[in-house]
């Protein structure tokens, strides 16, 4: 748990298989990020040069209430990466901080700057099993294995823990889910992030939403400008941008059947997954990310399995062909491997 | 000093200005913020959609190294701020953080950040009065009053404090005062901005320079991804670019000295300053904020002064015809004023 943070198993390390294998024109499967980006228009030069203003940061968080279905207090900070470091110091027990309860496997960080910062964590398996945790964390939908909670089940939640925090970084196209729009209470901490679904990860852009008093804190905490004055100018114009956001919500849940699919060539088991990645069974998930990995497509491993292989989604047409004719050839040497 | 950090008084305020006083083609002389930016390359996609690697921050880090002369273990963080907010959980004493002095006045962000992260803060008006600290902040050269130390002074109070922060936010022009070469001490903790020198505060980056411990637990608060991609693609090429950085010193000394004869003409006395911003004494700091507001010309006031007014430097000839003509207009209502 107390792994430095450079050395966390994390998807985006595809420097690192570039190394390995060599090569440089890579189709990076191993995160959740849309691979079709919201489209960056000309920016003005002052979101280069200038601090951001009030003004910046009421437009933005404006931009992003209406988004997430929200008026709940809420903080734009440098990615839910950013919310998640908050997240230890939002919730004093007295001296020690308490008992931290995670719903797992899931994103790693949660549990690492936890314990950073000074909480017991225990990481559990179903939902009942967090009952009685001075804070309990909930991602919704879950990163690696896309299970998710109906907003009722995790609202009756609320009662039984200290505070909630839900992650909800990969729910950009289940909004039914979403607890945002109950943040102002006390008990509850929503984070989303910007990053994955407007496919601009580089650009550090998430959200806090909780009750005044922490949101003050977390504000406290991070200072007046977290954020950039360039993610402050395309966040505010991209969460305006309902017909992409629609067309891409379409796109990415067709594009999710097709790379089911074609798993299901490769016999690979569904354990589930959301819009932005699907996450298999597989017969050697070792074996796989290699096999991938020399045809430059990188895949994302977990340090716990060793079966799950989790795949983003292909950008266009072109890494879609090239994904294919990998999967096609892996598929003909298992079956030859099997003659 | 529990002010909340969007109330408390900062330049860069220009949004509130604008609705005070309308128009919209203003020059913000209210911070110290170099007002002719590093020219932006055209940036590669992965900038903005990737998540940064290990190998795009080492490459950041050795540019940084190199630019500002040091070999000490570091971390980039996203603007000098978040560095300040970082000190407070850097250096526990026990329960109660300890007592942390500040030479001042000076940047009000370090008193602020020091006392939501529990420190007992005490203002102090000289470098002996620092003596004894468990934590001791000097930004050098200062902001507002340009004041400087040279290194050897500094260097002496090491002993004299637990842990020394030197903020060096405003030192690119100045490389023979910076303590950053000295920085793996493990009483040493310097602090450098990117943006006010390159002219892109919007980018939000700034570093760290500790003993490794120290760069150890920063990262660890500050999570795997604290700068965005961009931020880390600009600052690499612009640390490499040392002709920009030469004529800039050369061009911002110059414009100093301008700046400084316009202020002599208005009989305004300089306290001191930096190549970024000057500092004067007025007449009538209130009043003379408000006529050039009245020409949208922003400059910056302090609450603990009535007569003491920092301006930036303009950025171009447009820049200077309009604060010149604004300057001579004040300067012929006060000598009607006295007839």
């Amino acid at each position: 748990m107390n792994t430095p943070a450079d050395k966390r198993d994390h998807g985006g390390n595809l420097d690192e298989a570039m190394r390995r294998y060599g090569g440089h024109n890579w189709i990076d499967l191993s995160t959740g990020i849309n691979r079709r980006p919201w489209p960056i228009p000309s920016l003005p030069a002052r979101a280069w040069t200038d601090l951001p203003t009030a003004a910046d940061k009421e437009r933005l968080m404006a931009a992003a209430r209406h988004a997430y279905a929200t008026s709940a207090p809420g903080l734009a900070v440098a990615g839910a990466q950013a919310a998640i470091q908050l997240v230890p110091q939002l919730r004093d027990i007295g001296l020690a901080r308490g008992l931290a309860r995670i719903l797992g496997p899931t994103y790693n960080e949660h549990a690492a700057a936890l314990t950073v910062g000074g909480w017991r964590v225990e990481m559990v398996e179903n939902l009942s099993a967090l009952d009685g945790a001075d804070l309990a964390v909930v991602v919704n939908p879950n990163n690696p294995g896309g299970e998710h909670h109906p907003a009722e089940r995790l609202q009756a939640l609320e009662d039984q823990v200290g505070t909630l925090v839900v992650d909800e970084s990969f729910g950009d196209a289940r909004p039914e889910l979403s607890l945002a729009s109950r943040a102002d209470r006390t008990d509850l901490i929503v984070m989303r992030s910007f990053g994955k679904f407007y496919g601009l990860a580089g650009l550090r852009l998430g959200f806090l939403f909780a009750d005044a008093a922490t949101v003050a804190k977390a504000r406290s905490l991070s200072g007046p400008w977290p954020v950039s004055g360039v993610a402050i100018d395309i966040g505010s114009q991209a969460f305006a941008d309902v017909n992409w956001q629609r067309q891409t919500i379409e796109r990415l849940r067709a594009d999710a059947e097709r790379l089911d699919r074609l798993a299901r060539q490769c016999a690979w088991q569904l354990i589930g997954g959301t819009e932005l990645f699907r996450t298999y069974a597989t017969p050697d998930a070792a074996a796989i990310n290699d096999a991938l990995a020399r045809s430059h497509i990188w895949t994302r491993r977990f340090p716990w399995s060793t079966t799950v292989l989790r795949l983003g989604l292909p950008g266009n047409d072109t890494e879609w062909a090239r994904l294919t004719r990998a999967l096609n050839d892996l598929a003909t040497s298992q079956s030859s491997a099997m003659d």
